[in-house]
């Protein structure tokens, strides 16, 4: 299964339908469906977008939530007969900001777990970097750290799109 | 007329020629070509830009003002001798949102207007997801709402394009 | 060698790759190559950014600080055997903004010295404009200038890309 869906990078502005591509594309598939979810509820407003967005996925799906050691749980669910998707890879650069991790360090061990992943991942992300420069420089520095990340997986991964109001543009292909 | 130009979504940042490029392609086919303005007069900057907006047109464009019931004013415009012109939805998801309108209502009214319009509709959008999450609630809100209706339109227009510096991508087309 | 490599805008939000790539596209020529630096080292987070950027640049590179005479710039260095790279014209726009000059007429003239260039030219540009309006009215007018300098620019070169996730997406070309 792994050479009938390579890994894939959904890009994606806020409300591109970025989320719910990455899981038609999943659900094609057989086998099963793996959410590795790293949003947190840390507030009303994040839990009620967690719940609206599991209501929203197919029950074929189980979720695990993955704030921080993402490597690893990519590396424990991933089987040839398993899709994992991990949504999104931009709250999991807050995440690890918030705790303190070395963002380099944790991107290169993103990096090799798809390289060993045993089956097809999907990686979703935002794109944040196409507003004005924000005027805190915590922004400014996740901003940097959101786009590391999305070049680094762009660059490994075999598909790339970037959404626009729920259509994808192909940014890179395995043809 | 209508199989000659479909439906178009034109999206696009701030200053990315959307509006021109939207004229430019109504202005090439013949036959009457109405403005549907969603823009209201706040303050003196949003005055100016209405009126340089305006002058920019040429006098082939007859103007209307229509701030919430785009629906109601697509229906009451279009025939197959028109070319209605929608400047922009992201504006109207705006005056919507201050009005306290029922968004989703309002958006699937927009979408039964598009179905049957008599002539080609035009739409105009902002895309404004792609920068760093917004510190207030309202903003988020507002993103959130732009983005449906973007996505909502992309749904059922033939054609779509996301502009750059005066140039289109084509994320649907009718071919 | 200026039919080989005709003037190139490579547009991006932040962290897109975009200098990097504007880079790569000058190295793979042969001849001189002349960095045009718009960046100007107000504190230590953006001397810190220089910094980084030089160091990252092969020392087939000279770097010529241009933060507002770009277009004199470019008809100083431009030669038959020179590649200038211009980076960025958004540092320059502000810059522009911050000293009082008329933006317009430094846009024109940057548009004339690429005309009159003898060799190529390739412009990085920032795009600010997808994200949420600015609440401040200065950060409005920037976001209008800059977009105004991308789209002048896009309208004169042969050829111009937007960058993803390091990943280049073409919006004009010339073939």
């Amino acid at each position: 299964m792994s050479s009938a869906l390579p890994h894939l990078l959904v890009l994606g502005g806020a409300r591109s339908g970025k989320s719910r591509f990455a899981q038609g594309r999943a659900e094609v598939l057989t086998g099963k469906l793996v959410y590795l979810a790293t949003a947190q509820a840390f507030d009303d407003e994040m839990r009620q977008r967690i719940e609206l967005h599991r209501a929203d996925r197919s029950p074929r799906w189980s979720t695990v939530e993955a704030p921080l050691d993402l490597a690893e749980a990519i590396t424990a669910y991933s089987t040839p007969e398993t899709v994992v998707l991990v949504d999104c890879l931009t709250l999991w650069a807050s995440n690890l900001m918030l705790a303190e991790r070395d963002t380099a360090t944790a991107t290169e061990g993103l990096a090799r777990s798809l390289s060993t992943a045993r089956g097809p991942v999907i990686l979703v992300a935002n794109e944040v970097g196409l507003g004005i420069v924000p005027d805190n420089a915590l922004a400014r520095r996740f901003r940097d750290v959101a786009g590391r990340i999305n070049q680094e997986m762009a660059a490994v991964v075999e598909e790339a799109v970037i959404m626009y109001a729920g259509l994808p543009l192909t940014l890179k292909s395995k043809g």
